[in-house]
């Protein structure tokens, strides 16, 4: 009991934090629509690096390093935007977020972890490097999607 | 003559530059809401600085440092969205964007340098700095919404 107070306290002065650095008061429509533009963005930069490592278009080193760059940024972004209360209206995020905040956070860190590791070996100019790494991200978004996210 | 071909053909350069960068073959649609979901995402962290500096909720320095600094990554964002063709569907953007691309580009250049002097100025503690040069950075916004946004 005192333990699942605890957990309850914690969980409400992260939400108190997000709230804080997000908005004064966020609309949960409006947290909706900033993830999912988050989202979209993090698409547009991932999907070039797909194509290159997967030889679909030639590979552009400068352009590589520009897209993880970006990417490195924007993973920062999407948690702020689970705002207590947004699991409404036009979403695929699962109640399971809010339920299991402490999840859903752990896989979000193993994401920014990984699309830091991508920044670094873009930096390296590795083909290669930048191709295996291309994969463990994209196993880190599909290991959130599977969980809290609906089809 | 000569030298609108030179013009034409250095926004060719140019266009093809953002391309590559942007995606191997960009739809329209996603083009736009590619850049859509930027703005949302300016709108996102602009408007609660402009809430502090404005009195309207406790300033709060970290997080205005955080808001700058993902405003500054950010405001890199927006142009490549707008791609050759990409004028149409569900759109704010005029056609004077991609009739008059020199002055377009120019005026995002502004709001670049507006918004890294936010992020500078994000850094150095000062509120009062921070008010004005939010309203420097709304301003170049304005500059460009009023020539190349539809109401």
């Amino acid at each position: 009991m005192i333990r699942k107070l605890l957990q309850s306290s914690l969980v409400g002065l992260l939400s108190l934090n997000i709230g804080a650095l997000g908005a004064a008061e966020v609309k949960p429509e409006d947290a909706v629509e900033y993830r999912q533009s988050v989202y979209t963005l993090i698409k547009w930069n991932f999907a070039p690096i797909g194509a290159m490592v997967k030889g679909q278009v030639p590979y552009d080193a400068a352009a590589v390093a520009r897209h993880a760059a970006f990417l490195e940024t924007l993973s920062k972004m999407p948690l702020e935007g689970f705002t207590p209360g947004s699991d409404v209206g036009d979403t695929k995020a699962k109640p399971e977020i809010w339920k299991n905040r402490q999840e859903f956070e752990k896989l979000m860190g193993d994401f920014q972890e990984q699309v830091n590791k991508l920044n670094q070996v873009a930096g390296s100019g590795s083909q290669t490097a930048v191709k295996e790494q291309f994969g463990a991200t994209a196993k880190s978004c599909k290991n959130c999607h599977d969980k809290f996210r609906k089809e």
